[in-house]
């Protein structure tokens, strides 16, 4: 028995987006759908029943921050995650390797402490910015060693540890252990990487195979090869062919690679099995996506923009820190349907951002997390009606103006 | 017409206690009742939702922070507290008196700064240690200067002043402008301060009268008199004679004075009429007060507790931060019927605690409010059910245990 079913419903005439249905052992996610991120178990500043009425269908809780805080035997021992968070709708974990590697590699301007390939406990980097990266994390044969940024003590996860700790916290789709490279790595690090990334895809998924948890977890393995497009594609072709339940496609893209890369990705995936696209969440990424053959997304931007004071509206983002929200007696946006909009002005939440007060963050994810998981349940409906091109060009054409 | 209708439907035998109810322009208060505190026109980390499902029947504000932030002008051009802060229930508003004196008059350790009371403008104290506190605080004839604490702007609050602002708010009931000293003022400072907190509430009075809000918002007059009983006495006496809707009972109270001031006043003031014991709300003091005649609490204890991981029990109060709860799978409370303790684990709330996350203070608060405000409502069932001292016995034998 596999733990989950996909079926598509109806196709985009010419292109690779497909409106379905993911089946899991804890409801259907109808697709393509945005997974809400419940980084610690916890989507931040909001209840689970605050989640749910933003229409979430399905949440997304990290590995690595799970396994330091509270660990992965403890969240197993309270019966998983679903009981655990007290969400009882679909998880998934991603496989702690976007974290390890990511934060520890530190894109753009911190890379400073990038050490030479070719030594096998090559140091990363060491990340001051953001105090939950892993320190020091150095690549091992088997796997990466990294020291907790709570405590300083030292971990080694491989693909195998990976999926234990993933078995652990119990999610319906779980992902093989990636490696996630920097876009400013060269091409025969890339490459390298790539192949790491594969071994530890059969790894992963030969460890998943031989335990009970396979017939109540789903796997997805994960697509790398950061801007390359041989890379990519034969990453697509060997993670393909594999025996994986999904696909996720990781990276972290400059915007322009983004629908190249998805294009590349999905042109060669099996069509039959749903595919992710890792920490992407920007609308117009999403119809980016939707329209090239993604089935699910996942990010944090809703929830971090909405504590930061960045609200999405139809007419594009918006500041609540400035001047004219203050006597605005309307709501953020009044084709909006959550609870904000419903109940609170934009100048009773700015009154709240101005005073600091955790009802902002709370009232300002709200609507963040309802206009995203809105908008890409709005695509799917168009891909049933015929009409996605339209729906794309009319809200586009408003939202960035 | 006046603004409110309060009936008793039973005494306590013997004693000054009784349960009743507190008609208002937004709703029926029954009383005895605990008033959740939302300082700046939301209650700390929750929804008005939330502070609904935690049994809620009346919300107070702080027309002190409200006054300077976001103005009780723009809280008017909003349609008043109820529709800004999407609480359609029963609302009060404090004097800001309390903010203004006892914040700036800075108890206990922090009377390096009080001048003498000879000096018509008088420094009270400058308080380092509150950052909310005003700064500056200065009496004169007529009412009080003070610096913001916000932008270091120069107000000066008189008792008409203070009704017009609670007037912008809009509240159901609001309070008369008063002085509430601290318990280690001399007795002859007390005097003083009681005879002006007696000329203004005249004032305050005055001017609510010859005003149409009279007729939709309901006016208590505050009785201070410190911890000395011929004071409080004449206090009661002095305002219980006037004509306001109801009474507060103010000042700050070593718990050893509390009942004694109560019974003080409470033997005094007309019985027709609801009076509410301001800034109380422990569970061993709900019950004194209730037995004493108490018709209303507020309290920010619940909520500023709960941010902190102190959560109540009816086997008395605990801290979440405590090693034994990382792996407790039960409820805070097994008795309790809040939403946190149906949903989330004692294990989960801990986890949630030391991640930090904004979550543990929105629970927290909901279950300490919940706690608070039912033992209130029980408080009342067991007068109606003649076993109000039979409740208070069992109760605090395990709470205090």
């Amino acid at each position: 028995m596999k733990p989950i079913k996909f079926s598509i419903i109806k196709e985009l005439q010419g292109k690779l987006g497909r409106a379905g249905t993911l089946e899991t052992p804890h409801g259907v996610i109808p697709t393509p759908a945005f997974v809400t991120v419940g980084t610690k178990a916890t989507v931040k500043a909001l209840s689970t029943d605050d989640v749910k009425n933003t229409g979430a269908d399905v949440v997304l809780a990290n590995t690595y921050h799970l396994y330091l805080q509270p660990g992965d035997e403890r969240v197993k021992k309270f019966g998983g995650l679903h009981k655990f968070m007290n969400w009882f709708g679909p998880i998934m974990t991603d496989s702690g390797g976007f974290q390890v590697f990511s934060l520890g590699a530190a894109y753009g301007k911190n890379l400073n402490k990038v050490i030479s390939i070719t030594d096998p406990s090559r140091l990363i980097s060491e990340r001051s910015m953001d105090h939950e990266a892993p320190r020091l994390a150095t690549i091992g044969s088997d796997g990466v060693s990294f020291r907790s940024h709570l405590d300083g003590s030292l971990h080694y996860i491989t693909p195998e540890k990976s999926v234990e700790i993933q078995h652990n916290l119990g999610a319906d789709i779980i992902f093989a252990f990636d490696e996630c490279t920097s876009p400013s790595e060269t091409v025969a690090y890339q490459e390298e990487a790539l192949d790491r990334t594969h071994r530890w895809a059969k790894k992963s998924l030969e460890y998943h195979k031989s335990k009970i948890n396979s017939e109540s977890q789903a796997l997805f393995g994960i697509v790398q090869g950061g801007r390359e497009e041989n890379l990519r594609k034969r990453s697509a072709e060997f993670i393909g062919r594999m025996d994986f339940d999904g696909f996720g496609i990781g990276g972290s893209f400059a915007k322009e690679d983004m629908s190249t890369a998805v294009l590349w990705v999905n042109g060669v995936l099996p069509k039959d099995k749903p595919r992710h696209l890792l920490g992407i969440g920007e609308p117009e990424d999403l119809f980016m996506g939707v329209e090239n053959g993604v089935d699910l997304f996942d990010c944090v931007a809703p929830t971090r923009r909405a504590r930061g004071g960045t609200l999405y509206t139809e007419e594009g983002k918006i500041n609540i820190g400035n001047a004219q929200f203050v006597e605005a007696e309307g709501p953020i946006d009044p084709r909006c349907g959550c609870s904000t909009c419903k109940d609170y002005s934009l100048g009773y939440l700015s009154h709240l951002y101005r005073s600091k007060e955790m009802l902002a963050s709370t009232l300002g994810s709200i609507h963040n997390l309802y206009f995203i998981t809105n908008l890409v349940k709005r695509m799917r409906q168009a891909i049933l009606d015929d009409n996605f091109e339209k729906l794309k060009t009319d809200f586009l054409a408003k939202y960035l103006k």
